[in-house]
């Protein structure tokens, strides 16, 4: 009988007396959590992270702040630096790109050729940019890595009385927009689709468009970009759209990103539906021993749809990373799957989603019911008390929650959370509207927000 | 065979084309929501309301806020007043107590003399002070009701400069306390227990005293009042206590308060072990027919307990009235109980509680762990992060979550509630770590607060 190429590379090892290797690619919070927690529970365990731009474990959803000047400097994104990764005992390699796996001969090859083996695999790649493949596309800016950012940063500094345009009205793209218009910049927000944030129900984007509106964001909706173009700098002066031009001394793409699986899906695992790396629950790569996937370029499960989907967040990749630490340091933890939870705030408004959308809801076939209360984050009585919006859908007949968005002043937006742990547990809208809440007048009426949307959804179903 | 009481009422109420008839006994949460759900049922019914006040369908809990000058006038705390109840049907007699109530004869007595018949009788009577028993207390000031709210305010505007005495550092009296603090008077509060905020553990309190006493409150613990000293005017100049005089030129009392139950007692109501009336499910009254009780003279159903408790929360009362009116008119609604959550906001600070505390978790003879983090409102490098306490306890061995107290800065508060979700559900900490909560740098760490928690918990059971 032909010993499988782990039993025979482990025995290999134990001759060798070398110790066993993880070779983590990718340092942001999938790779990083993996490595810390890998370390932590097995000190032996010789760790390499392969990174290939200059920052590790560093908040790409804080770079809206960074280019709006709310957080400076750029490094005050930066969690957790190499130096301190290394103090910690990982080998920390930056600026290194991996550019190809040998999965078999458990060796990888860098950018500038060098080759590493490893027992050991985690792919924690991330995402990348989807710029439209438009003309003069290479002068538009993005805001997806520190690096980038710092570039945007400092060109809208070097150039603070121009125009700019962000391509694209995703939740990403509305904080660009904010971030310009802080920085005083004259800003447009164009997207081909006929509402900004996609993710949200038509009726709850409303509010958002409004809301950035109100900050003087010029919003230009169902509009496609043709070209950017250029001056004799080869910087851009303006995007040309098929509605007419826009000045633009700077354009940034936010059209959204892709997971990042060029290197993992050559070197041959399974890419799932999602276009991200399909893992088991445990976030190992599908049948694969030794192979884990975390983060933006993993799979998730959906607890509500049934099946894997792609979500980019750093709380799902912080809490994959953990996972795999764990596990491939002989632990047993299950990533218990996502639910489509989100939150944001732009322009003073607080906007938050969790579950399916009515469109969602829609296209997945199911039978629903849908309703929206308008209430308020205090007592109505209390200064300070703004409007706010629950909308929820339903399971028509059982009641069961769907899902839920919110949009509203401050505080309204973390008020999603009890209605993620609904749809976490199954609950319906019935019971729902019992839930012991809390309430004072500083930060609800009698009833929170959330009852009484889950009292307004029961009578529906 | 006799026919019972009602059916022989019935009959006759049949026969002379009478209406059926609700009494209901006090104007405010519980007996004005069961009135208007009643009424909307069931628009023939003959809804009569005996409210011994001047007020009805008012926020108790906003009457700090009015003290203190931040809602004005004092009639904004009132949601519905009667002229709008009687518009919507409902027959309200203000300024009529009841004072007795014959449940054979279905009649009840007023104070001034006149009887009235009933078919459906609630209890809605709410809860009354409890004054320390010492000289010179009926000097001092109440802030239960809105009339006695307008007092308090009144006095304070006339004698602006002057010192107060709160006695009782639970919530009400911390409000009461930041309220005169607002208004510029010297205050001290005293109380003689070893903390302030007793439903707290002694670690979250401490957190709690120093807020309060970095607004300038005097906080005087393990100390008890003896006298209130009056001046030639029988108003209060200072109180005695067991460690010495306090200048006091406004003395409040917020020991606490007892359910209203003397009519109902009398009348041959169960009072249950908590002083409250005893209910089932339907809140109706234990062992009678068209009797029903809702509101801070209930007793509840404490989920986590297994028994029942009076809690005083506006909240609960609404939702209970609303039990009462639906199920009084045909329909079939449980109140399905509480967990034992409250928020108020303190000084700046925000806290919040559900469940068990250690202290009670130890009382019941329970096995658990406890766990604290400090933690962050936004994420670390967000302008505007204010600090966060978490603490948790759980069942031993199991996991279970028992209870959680939180205190920090703005939004620090309103994150009790997926953890009272957590509790109503009977969810482990070791489930509720990975459950999909919100986050984005503006409203938490990569991490929610909650979920750190419940990780840092989970290691310990």
């Amino acid at each position: 009988m032909l010993e499988h190429p782990d039993v025979l590379l482990g025995a290999a090892r134990r001759l060798a007396q070398m110790p066993r290797r993880l070779a983590v690619i990718g340092g942001d919070a999938g790779g990083m959590s993996a490595a810390a927690v890998a370390k932590r529970r097995e000190p032996e365990l010789d760790i390499v992270v392969f990174e290939r731009g200059a920052y590790t474990s560093y908040s790409a959803c804080g770079i809206p702040f960074h280019v709006g000047g709310e957080v400076d400097p750029l490094e005050t994104l930066v969690a957790r630096s190499p130096e301190k990764h290394r103090v910690n005992g990982l080998d920390v390699r930056m600026g290194t790109e991996v550019v190809a796996v040998d999965l078999d001969a458990r060796r990888l090859t860098c950018a500038h050729g060098s080759e590493e083996r490893f027992d050991e695999l985690l792919i924690a790649t991330g995402a990348r940019e989807t710029p439209p493949p438009i003309a003069g596309i290479e002068a538009a800016q993005a805001a997806r890595t520190l690096e980038s950012a710092g570039r945007l940063r400092s060109a809208v500094d070097a150039d603070p009385d121009g125009s700019a345009v962000v391509i694209g009205a995703g939740y990403i793209g509305l904080e660009l927009a904010e971030a310009f218009v802080r920085q005083g910049l004259h800003t447009t927000l164009i997207d081909v689709a006929d509402q900004v944030f996609g993710s949200l129900d038509s009726d709850m984007a409303e509010r958002v468009q409004q809301a950035a509106e109100g900050l003087g964001i010029v919003v230009q909706l169902q509009t496609r970009v043709e070209e950017v173009l250029l001056d004799g700098d080869d910087r851009p002066r303006a995007v040309r759209t098929d509605r007419g031009e826009v000045p633009a001394r700077h354009v940034v793409v936010a059209t959204g990103v892709k997971p990042e699986i060029t290197v993992a899906e050559a070197a041959g695992l399974t890419v799932g539906k999602s276009g991200a790396l399909a893992v088991d629950d445990h976030q190992r790569a599908a049948g694969q021993d030794g192979v884990w996937v975390a983060g933006d370029c993993s799979e998730s499960h959906h607890r509500l749809l049934g099946r894997a989907v792609n979500v980019q967040l750093g709380t799902h990749a912080n809490k994959q990373g953990r996972v795999v630490g764990t596990n491939l340091t002989g632990g047993d933890l299950v990533f218990p799957g996502v639910v489509g939870t989100a939150i944001t705030r732009i322009c003073a408004l607080e906007i938050a989603r969790t579950g399916l959308s009515e469109r969602e809801a829609q296209a997945e076939g199911l039978d629903f019911v849908a309703e929206t209360v308008e209430t308020d984050t205090r007592a109505r009585y209390m200064p300070g008390a703004e409007r706010l919006w629950v909308k929820l859908v339903a399971e028509r007949g059982t009641g069961k929650l769907l899902g839920a968005q919110i949009t509203g002043g401050e505080t309204a937006g973390k008020r999603i959370d009890p209605l993620a742990m609904a749809l976490w547990t199954g609950m319906d809208v019935e019971e729902l509207q019992w839930v012991d809440l809390s309430y004072a007048p500083p930060v609800s009426g009698t009833l929170d927000p959330v009852l009484v949307a889950a009292r307004a959804t029961a009578k529906l179903v």
